[in-house]
């Protein structure tokens, strides 16, 4: 591993100091001229009916250079898969939460843009609206979409095994039902989108996305453009989290406002639109039926997850199968049944989330700890004995090449101190352990693979062309360095071009976790093929064969003889004087199966390589207030490898302020009748680097055969199981079982009262 | 050649409407957030040492964001060649030409701009000047360069076989001088540069230019600043001609201004600056020595050239010789010589032009025709013998793999009516023709090849990313026009994405003439590459071999079996599933001898194609005003193979308004101690659409070996020719053997009175 010279080294970001100075711009920021702002007319009921939408004052306003309503697309509806077409840009007929889109304008600024949208005047038949998933799937439920008979709308079902007989094995069986509510991602920068269209037909879209390509396509289909007409820009994005994967009602409302004016517009969310018109994390109720044998280890599990959808599909078919994805990658169960339901409510459309699914992870976590209890088994061990193996397949069959979940799972508890700790704690401290397991990519239709191009300028300095956008995690670096290593060159001398549908090749975007596994891989082989090239010209000039050769530090020499050396940019020159310029090319696509399908066939190779992730927690519980101190925390992750140390860990630090700082101990939506009560930063409690407690991180190395010098995922595991780490620890300092997450003051307080209350029931009458 | 689909027919301009209905944007159309304006302080002397530069009142004006002199910059001095390195940016000991650059300012507006200029004060000390290339090359002459210790700075001699025994063998010999003055290009776009330097060092810049990389380089080196920082961008351009070659000083400017202020700066020239301070065509005297046998084939020729160079060298070397190489290429010649000097005059700096050296071709030409006139040979057969023919090799060493000379000099005869019409015309009433032959692309330092990229959508459109620019000419259509052929797709599936340092790979720039040759032979290539990748899935799929396989009108097909096809974005996407995405490259340089150089060793094969043409022009000539109408002008070129034939007509009339109508008939510049007497549009009369004659083209077509599809140049051998056929029909209707070009009313005027005096004098006195 020694061996490379910039790979595994902790390289500063590029990016570092154009955000920090603030000279970093954003979508928002983005100024065209002539360009026209962009404004939203949005639904203020949860379920009505169009009866009609009239225009004609707010055309009238001076300043206002369009109006569109839903008769002005070309009427498609849109959807992630073919069978979930489901969501129109502007409503015709039917609004179906508070915000739904309407009517949109374009005008010469805002003020004259918000005075447009008061000028519509939209005729609504309001209809009785459901809010509860639970009081959704009853038979006389108000249904969100008629045409469909049912608000249960996406059906995972998954049986591996016999999980009869399992459970028939079984020593001990335990069903408990878990709840968490809608979380947010409350990325700093608003959303917002930018568009322009010219006389030759093409649309520029600036947006931040977590894929160019991923947004050019749908756009491309619901606006009738070909695809290379279509051109997707990069500019900064502050941050995904899954967020920024599917394309948004304004980028086509935008899209359309521009084609209409043929001037650029530019929409920017409020913060009130940022939580109710982006998606969100689902809210989720799940039972878990799990039988184990008497040594601790699960023989059989059912599993029944129901999600709150809100008013369209958007990604409900991965997000119901992700988080048991997660988890049988995660754990071993030779019998298990999974049946999962997304519900349509007349609440905002949820979608993908980094840490996706607290009442399922945090619930089989939970529950596996309270049988180890029962068995007399700590959790530490619990977890060990289940742990899922290299070399294994998981339930729905996806091999598994590397795996150190048993080696985080140690680490993290030898760096918390468990065995020092566990039940030797005084009351209402507490310590806790979650694991889980991430994939590094999933199909999704034709995602293609990620594909590069590397060029030479005269000078020796090399440009590298991906379509992998940094959505802020550091993309962008990593392929810099990925190439760096395999041309042998410093990174200073490699520009990166990326994340731009007209100006680079295809790339399945930076989600599901496959970035540094699929782009890196392109890039490392794009540089490869390069190097190749110019090995057979050095080889020439050095008089050796090009396998002897090795390129670094700007270099090409011959092994073991550093003494013959011939500088890359001499190379380079010779090579476009002999008219065989450097050009490298490479594609990479992750081996899974093709035929696997999230709800018709969900088996077979699903990610060709998985993370794995371990969190340990110790924190102290005010039984006053309710409220929590973290003492420390640790991350363990394999990643497979750390292409850049510091870059990983602070991946592993971002996760635990997602999954477990915030997501388990403030971070939730409140509602009434479908309105979102805490849709600011005010109200809605993201931990800020002052609230972070210690985190030691550890990394943990299995060289993945198939990942880019063994790299695989880096972080998102860390993030799932903070949220089940910080679960198991307040349940072992309060020594309550908590069902409902997140666990907020006001829920522990209400676990320690309840508590109380029992306590005093079993001491009888005090009289 | 019937079996292309697209290659060979008038397909219509993709950029026509944009440039008709004013969509089109150029340079000074382009506006920046915080853009600056820049102005340039000129010197107001033909020959000054600058004494003292104070530029403490303009940095005091409001508005004003910075001042540069030459102290600001990094004290390059440049030049095309290393030995030619004569000119700083920004002078400051010296100004050499009333236009020299002593400063520069950057201001929020062109007002503040302009007062900022006054408000620097220069002191000079004025200094003898010389404005003839005669004087300046006697010993006595102000040195414009002192350190050189002369103004004769380029000195080019070729000597081929034995010359003196060529004369010897001579029937006849003639010896003449021919004198051509300064021309302009005139394009209708003015010269503009726009700057942006951010802060992590990337310096982008926008400006009309016949290459982004041969802009980049002499900018990253006279900035100091790596390749891959300067990103020299893509913008529409109105005409080249020869004149955007070179880096320019104001590109320098501009991008000091934009890293001194941080914002970007933007420099419009005025007219009267694109006259003087852009390169323009050289003043040229040519003297003549021609021995012919006594069937008229030259046996020998000496030839001495002198060029007016101005203040600095540009392109220097290579503007001197250029006329010998076209006149080595079109005519054959076993002994020859060239003497060519370029000589320093305190003028502004000529470069190099569409219509280069009218002194020596025209000369050549009329000689030729003297010395017809002697033999009784008409010119048509005076060129049919001298004319070169393929399979021969010219003086200084280029093989001559295709040529249609003598086809085109009979086409271009027939087509006149020469038979019909020599001396068969009443008076006043002439015809002539001219012949020439230009390079496909010569060597120039390390120029490299082209380089393409393809790359493929989802839906199987397709993106063409070559380092190519379009000056106007038509690089955009020809490059989608060979893709579209090799891949079998309808144009307008493909993108183009052209001509942008940081974005595509190499491009040896779009002058030379060799775009078609090197870029369309490097897009066709990577288009080759492409469909090898597509035909290899498709054969698959069809169960055929892929050697079998058609690609045509969006299908790949087995040949002869056009029921057994399957669409070409059918294989694309099978392509993305298998995770062989489709990626083409390539990159194509002509077969030149790169030991070759313009003075050292003008040797070898100086390019890998000549084109050929001749151009037959039918004149009346009123003696009374010496106004000429040209009643038919015949344009015959040898192109090789006309890729588009309407694109190839209009180079071909583009060629008859530039050399001839303009270039032969109005064309040049006035001057008055160093100062340019006609700089505007409304003093240099260019010709416009209204004045110019009937023109029937003849496009020749010989399918050079190496040309893409056989193509080769179009329309700069017919600029030429033009000229020459021009000066040929005038002599013809006058009866006048003028020697000083261009033929304005004045001149054939003069012409006409000596020679009506000279005919009173033969006629003895009257009294």
């Amino acid at each position: 591993m020694s061996d490379y010279s910039v790979i595994g080294k902790s390289v500063p970001r590029l990016d570092a100091v154009p955000k920090v100075t603030g000279e970093a711009r954003f979508t928002a920021d983005l100024q065209l001229p002539r360009m026209l702002c962009g404004k939203i007319l949005r639904s203020p009921h949860a379920h009505a009916r169009i009866l009609n939408i009239d225009v004609t004052q707010a055309l009238k306003l001076p300043g206002v250079k369009a109006v569109i309503t839903g008769k002005d697309t070309p009427g498609h509806k849109w959807g992630v898969f073919p069978y979930t077409r489901d969501q129109q840009m502007l409503q015709t007929s039917k609004v179906r939460y508070v915000g739904d889109e309407v009517a949109a304008v374009a005008a010469i600024d805002e003020e004259t843009a918000e005075e447009a949208l008061e000028l519509i005047t939209v005729d609504y038949e309001i209809l009785p609206a459901v809010f509860d998933p639970l009081e959704a799937m009853k038979d006389d439920a108000p249904l969100v979409h008629e045409e469909l008979k049912s608000n249960v709308h996406i059906h995972v079902p998954i049986q591996v095994g016999n999980v009869e007989q399992g459970f028939a094995k079984a020593h001990l069986i335990r069903e408990d039902t878990f709840y968490a509510d809608e979380d947010s991602y409350f990325m700093s920068e608003p959303y917002a989108v930018a568009a322009s269209f010219d006389h030759a037909g093409n649309l520029e879209v600036w947006c931040p996305n977590a894929g160019p390509h991923m947004k050019s396509k749908p756009l491309s289909n619901a606006l009738n453009l070909p695809l290379n007409k279509v051109k997707v820009r990069k500019i900064c994005i502050g941050g995904a989290f899954g967020g920024r994967s599917e394309i948004c009602p304004a980028d086509f409302i935008c899209s359309l406002l521009a084609m209409k004016t043929r001037r650029p517009v530019k929409i920017v969310y409020t913060r009130e639109e940022n939580s109710i018109a982006t998606r969100q994390g689902h809210a989720m109720i799940t039972t878990i039926k799990t039988g184990v044998d008497k040594n601790g280890v699960v023989v059989a599990r059912d599993i029944k997850c129901i999600l709150d959808g809100g008013a369209y599909t958007s990604t409900g078919p991965i997000a119901v199968s992700v988080p048991f994805l997660c988890h049988e990658q995660a754990y071993r169960v030779p019998d298990v049944r999974f049946n999962g339901y997304r519900v349509y409510t007349n609440k905002p459309i949820r979608g993908m989330i980094r840490i996706h699914g607290r009442s399922f992870a945090c619930g089989i976590d939970q529950q596996l700890d309270r049988m180890g209890q029962e068995l007399n088994i700590d959790p530490v061990e619990m977890r060990l004995r289940n742990a899922r193996q290299p070399g294994e397949t998981t339930s729905t069959g996806s091999y598994v090449a590397s795996c150190g979940m048993t080696e985080c799972i140690q680490k993290a508890a030898e760096k918390i101190g468990w065995k020092e700790k566990w039940e030797k704690l005084p009351p209402y401290h507490g310590i806790g352990i979650g694991i889980n397991s991430v994939q590094t990519g999933f199909p999704l239709g034709i995602r293609g693979g990620s594909q590069a191009f590397i060029k030479f300028n005269e000078d020796g300095g090399v440009t590298v062309v991906s379509g992998v956008v940094d959505n802020g995690q550091g993309n962008d670096n990593m392929l810099i360095q990925v190439a760096a290593e395999e041309l042998g060159m410093p990174m200073d001398q490699i520009e990166l071009l990326s994340a731009d549908t007209e100006l680079t090749p295809n790339d399945p975007g930076s989600y599901s976790m496959v970035t540094t596994f699929a782009g890196g891989n392109a890039v490392r082989l794009a540089a490869q093929d390069a190097r190749a090239q110019l090995f057979d010209l050095a080889a020439n000039q050095l008089e050796a064969n090009p396998a002897d050769l090795v390129a670094r530090d700007g270099n090409i020499y011959v092994k073991g003889s550093p003494d013959r050396a011939v500088p890359i940019p001499k190379v380079v020159r010779r090579a476009l004087i002999k008219g065989k310029p450097i050009m490298g090319r490479g594609s990479f696509s992750p081996q899974v199966d093709h035929r696997r399908e999230w709800v018709s066939n969900p088996h077979g190779q699903l990610s060709q390589a998985f993370s794995f992730g371990a969190t340990a927690v110790e924190l102290k519980v005010d039984p006053e207030t309710g409220q929590v101190t973290v003492l420390k925390v640790v991350a363990a992750q394999d990643c497979g490898y750390a292409l850049n140390p510091r870059m990983v860990e602070v991946q592993f630090e971002g996760g635990v302020a997602m999954g477990g700082q915030g997501g388990m101990l403030t971070e939730h939506h409140e509602w009434f009748q479908g309105h979102c009560l805490n849709p600011t930063m005010l109200d809605y409690k993201v931990p800020l680097a002052c609230d972070m407690p210690p985190i030691e991180t550890a990394i943990v190395e299995t060289l993945d055969p198939a990942g880019p010098y063994g790299a695989k995922e880096a972080g998102m595991s860390v993030a799932m199981s903070a949220a089940q780490g910080y679960a198991g620890a307040i349940c072992n300092a309060t020594g309550v079982w908590y069902d409902r997450f997140p666990l907020t003051p006001e829920r522990i307080l209400e676990g320690l009262e309840n508590k109380q209350l029992a306590e005093k029931k079993n001491e009888g009458p005090i009289n």
